[in-house]
């Protein structure tokens, strides 16, 4: 069993994705179920093997103790934490090849917060797990927001310990030549010269990313399903081992 | 007239910072004014010169909308922008030497919708200003999340384009081994150690990271006011311009 868990900042596209990769993947023969863990999602466009607003309703919790969105927010977040055992049972009944996780609207609370990375690891146990990081086009078309979401992606990867697939979502929405420009600076051209006046440290992290990024982020859209193929390969080799993790052997120091 | 604006992820103790840090500043005979742009805080320790509540209240839009807390939150947000000329206007007749800025509960909101980055250079215009990143140290103290914040912060500071100073916050929770220890890996020692197995990206990632750090986290308490002398000492740096831009002519390319 795989798990595909999508994370994002609000907006990115991660419950449509849900639906439309889990479509794909059903076309392909594949034995797919979904799990949301979004305790504040209002409509869910697909019926989830497994909803975490059985546990934790973030409306109901914000009118039982009559708190504020926020808090609510907050405080459904950590809740599920406190229900993690009966959430593990009912998810380890789920039989399917890929198992596709939704998470909760802002990545920061799925991330930030102790419940996300414990439920995460929970969840996933012995199984192999990859994350796949939305990049909203309509942010990723500006030079700096672009680099801001890598960095964004970067920190979710190392707070949440999964191997990580980048993914430029929305894609439909970008013209032709913005699509070329994402493009150029995923393979390293002219980054620097469309970031305009930038720090030194700021040049040395462009630099870091722009060099040593595996696989520059896959352009996808979930209204053509255009994409769909690569970020399948992609997942694939990414579940398969096919990333290189550096052993305490071999772990140069710096 | 400076701004300081106060980020970082919920919890990481803003709202605190800036009321602490508000008392510390008119203690030194100062002339401090504070703004909240959080439409959704719910209680505020100080009573700010200018509050973005009184044009949009995230619990008021959740009722008046009937909407679910994440819609609510984000609504909010967007909303504040259909009041940027309003909130300038406002903004403009304060005067102080110092205006504290404290931002939405979630960074995400702030720094991911339109909003955030307009609202901030509308209001900060042709003054000077700084955003005072908080680490939260009761995540900090792990390695992976102290790396993960650096990048998040780093992350924030490409998308809202202002010079940035790392806090570590609430470091009255730290024992003095803990702020011991994260004090080392700002110093760019034993990082590597802590953080275990690591991709050949991530490594590469945190090597800038520490090597390029102009300076490192600064522990703080808004408890016992430690460290608001080096706080205020780094803000007036980077206000009085320390911190080198390189322009278009010296902007070595990769």
């Amino acid at each position: 069993m795989y798990f595909i868990f999508f994370t994002g900042t609000a907006g990115a596209g991660k419950t449509t994705i849900v639906k439309e990769f889990r479509d794909y993947l059903i076309d392909q023969e594949m034995d797919v179920a979904t799990i949301n863990l979004d305790p504040a999602v209002e409509n869910l466009p697909y019926t989830p093997d497994f909803d975490v607003r059985d546990y934790v309703d973030a409306f109901e919790v914000m009118q039982r103790y009559q708190l504020g969105p926020n808090t609510s927010l907050i405080v459904s977040i950590d809740l599920v934490l406190s229900k993690a055992g009966e959430i593990k049972k009912e998810i380890d009944e789920i039989e399917a090849n890929y198992v596709l996780v939704d998470t909760p609207g802002q990545v920061e609370l799925f991330a930030y917060r102790d419940t996300g990375r414990l439920i995460s690891s929970l969840i996933a146990g012995e199984n192999r797990a990859v994350n796949v990081f939305l990049m909203d086009s309509f942010l990723a078309k500006e030079a700096r927001s672009y680099v801001s979401l890598l960095l964004l992606s970067s920190a979710i990867k190392f707070r949440l310990n999964l191997p990580q697939v980048n993914v430029l979502s929305k894609a439909d929405l970008l013209s032709e030549k913005e699509l070329e420009n994402i493009k150029s600076w995923g393979e390293g051209e002219k980054i620097v010269d469309d970031l305009g006046t930038i720090d030194e440290y700021s040049f040395e992290l462009v630099k870091t990313i722009v060099e040593n990024l595996d696989s520059p982020p896959i352009p996808v859209s979930s209204v053509t399903d255009f994409g769909f193929d690569e970020l399948y390969a992609e997942v694939q080799k990414v579940l398969a081992g096919g990333e290189d993790y550096l052993t305490e052997e071999n772990n140069p120091r710096i």
